[in-house]
């Protein structure tokens, strides 16, 4: 999480922190994720719940992009359009728990949100900040990171100059595909969609290509677009057009930008959202098994109030799936449990005093410390160290008479030497601070 | 938050993170607050809610200790012990909301928990911790913190050595003191906890001492026994010396360590929490309405498991209190609402790369840039970077054919100067990240 704030932070996007919860009229909007909301009640409301209309309760949030949507229309008069946020929080889905799958959850977006108009170099620009974002968590053994972008405009041309017209519909199939397979999709393309097995085939090859630059992509399509006869001169050629021109723009950018980090790839579809151009979804290298880390896509209205409409861009990191599999495939480990890098010794508890002095001194310049907790056996002391993952045991000048030196012990390369803790450093690899304990809510 | 959380781990405390709710069982066990409980149901449940009990609900916590009690219990195996731990989470009560007080609002813990026995150096050093954080807090306009400690013990011996036996009752009524004042509290410790006028006074008088160094405690208490025949050879005595020693104790340590910082002070009750030792609150210099901000003590009990029983100290800081009181009080303001240092500013779209080049420079040493979102006149780019707070524009070279110098201006001072993205950095006074916008709660 401070890595990910850290490299928003650096691309000028703005936090904010939003309630946990929303009108359940905000919430229904939404389409299918609305059945697994989780709706509040007060402890005295029990056995009334329902009392209440549904709309007019309130219930957790189950994405972030709801809140926002709100924030924006809320706060219009104060934000400086176009207004770049970002947002790491808790949402929470009413599922049947399972593998990569949680109730409670943490998501990391960041969106751009223009007020009536917004240009669209931001939608190459906000997946480029999320694949900055995870290549700075491949320290932490994340796998290469490629985000395959996609238009709905440039799907739904293509579709239409076909003569298709349930577009939703065919969106929604072409989204399966990498759960269900080509041949399921097919069947499903001509018994819900209406489409022949002509159109239906038409449909599938588009979805096959893939390209890391813009001459390839449109080279492809305008192959495809003419075995297909849709015709450039035609109202649905103009509006694939728009699209491809988009998509090749973001291609070649990311290209010159961070080259391999975006590629078209035509089957994306997110068929659920409401995204009304690009679209977005990002692979790790070699957990095809994962799915999508990090989708998004373009949006003409997040929200819109009176004549005021607010087109945007986002993208959505699905965080605790991503440690999640960065703790139970990719090998992760925490690397210490306490934050300390110090723990200083107490040899009676008469001089706890003396250790509390060299822990004021460490940590007045930065250095996180503890002080033993009781005057045990030096060994139980070590012990208590090891167990924490703290690197470094301080052992405070036993006999003011002797020459006066403290100690600091390396317990694990265990060197030992003189030092003072007004000076002391310690070794770069053992300095960094807290990792943190497994979440609680495993 | 950040800085909190730096001083909770310079310490050695360990974060962690807990999920949003627990059972209703465990929720309804905490005397009053359980009424302000907000419970879950998921959307398919409405209209029947009410078929599941209460306790096997799940409900939103409305603290971090009772999260803490079952982690612990949960975790202890894995844990070292003393277990010292921060956490800084929402909590949620459904209480009417009013000024200071919200119904989602965000809570900075420390507690340190051992395993059947805990040092009591620890009650001294966890109020001198968050003294520590609140300190660091004065940069943003707090006033001085001063932890106010007091110890049940000492306050049920003297009730039991005058013979009062509801000692419950007394440590509610002495609690209601800043809010009701004396006479009141007097006539309620009469007519409610069974005390004479005799008795009742001599409860007042001990809420009335405080001291800044043990002997002078000492003294006053033993006097007040004196007075009101608290013989010092009785079980109550005992009782009350016991928690005598401790308040001396944490006095007279917390002088050492940190002048001012704590007093004893004998009408602190926390009436209604299952504290069995030392008890704290704080006190903001010139913030009396505001109450106490940090608030906690020491409990035998925090939970058991079969024979094993962890004993700990805490404190909370109610941090949405806090900063709304820094916000509308103390005066304090966000110096600036984006976190980037710099906009880039763009000559042309077709030029937007070079824009983009000199942002990608900065943030690679980590100076956080925006660009500027369309090639606007350039009284429209600086307007913009205005409105964020954003301290300096960036002109990258507009003819190449030229020098080649970009050019930056502080648009606060109106200097403007040569510029090279490799190498330039920001004043110190400008550089600073991210204040965040307000809460969207609100």
């Amino acid at each position: 999480m401070d890595t990910l704030r850290d490299v928003f932070e650096l691309n000028g996007f703005i936090g904010i922190e939003t309630r946990a919860v929303e009108p359940g009229s905000s919430l229904l909007k939404k389409g299918e994720t609305s059945k697994e909301i989780y709706l509040l009640s007060r402890l005295q409301e029990v056995g009334h719940e329902s009392d209440t209309p549904v709309e007019q309760r309130l219930g957790l949030h189950f994405d972030l992009t709801v809140p926002l949507s709100r924030y924006v229309v809320e706060h219009s008069g104060q934000l400086a359009f176009p207004f770049k946020r970002w947002q790491i929080q808790k949402v929470w889905r009413g599922e049947r728990p399972q593998e990569g799958r949680f109730r409670e959850f943490v998501q990391a977006d960041i969106d751009v949100v223009g007020e009536g108009t917004l240009p669209d170099h931001y939608e190459v620009e906000l997946p480029l900040v999320m694949v900055q974002a995870l290549e700075r968590l491949r320290e932490y053994g994340l796998p290469k990171a490629t985000v395959h972008a996609n238009n709905r405009k440039l799907s739904e041309g293509f579709y239409r100059g076909l003569g298709l017209t349930d577009i939703e519909g065919v969106l929604r199939e072409i989204d399966k595909l990498d759960k269900i397979g080509a041949d399921e999709v097919m069947r499903l393309l001509m018994e819900t969609c209406g489409a022949s097995r002509d159109q239906a085939n038409a449909c599938l090859e588009l979805a096959r290509i893939t390209a890391d630059n813009g001459a390839s992509l449109v080279e492809q399509v305008n192959a495809l677009c003419e075995i297909h006869h849709v015709d450039d001169d035609a109202d649905a050629y103009a509006l694939l057009k728009e699209g491809l021109d988009t998509l090749t723009m973001i291609v070649d950018e990311a290209h010159h930008l961070r080259p391999g980090a975006v590629i078209a790839d035509l089957k994306i579809a997110r068929g659920l959202d409401y995204y009304t151009g690009s679209v977005y979804e990002t692979f790790l290298e070699g957990a095809d098994s994962l799915g999508s880390v990090c989708s998004g896509g373009r949006y003409d209205n997040l929200a819109s109030s009176g004549k005021r409409t607010y087109p945007g861009v986002g993208l959505s990191i699905g965080l605790s799936r991503l440690v999640s599999y960065l703790l139970h495939t990719a090998g992760a480990e925490a690397s210490r449990i306490s934050p300390a890098c110090v723990l200083v010794a107490v040899w009676n508890e008469e001089n706890r005093a003396d250790s509390n002095e060299v822990a004021y001194r460490l940590r007045a310049r930065g250095i996180a410390a503890d002080v033993a907790p009781t005057a045990a056996k030096l060994g139980k002391q070590i012990k208590y160290a090891d167990k924490l993952g703290i690197p470094y045991v301080w052992f405070p000048n036993e006999d003011p008479d002797d020459d006066g030196a403290d100690e600091v012990k390396n317990i694990v390369t265990g060197e030992q030497k003189r030092a003072d803790a007004d000076t002391w450093t310690p070794d770069n690899e053992y300095a960094s601070q807290a990792v943190r304990l497994p979440a609680a809510g495993e």
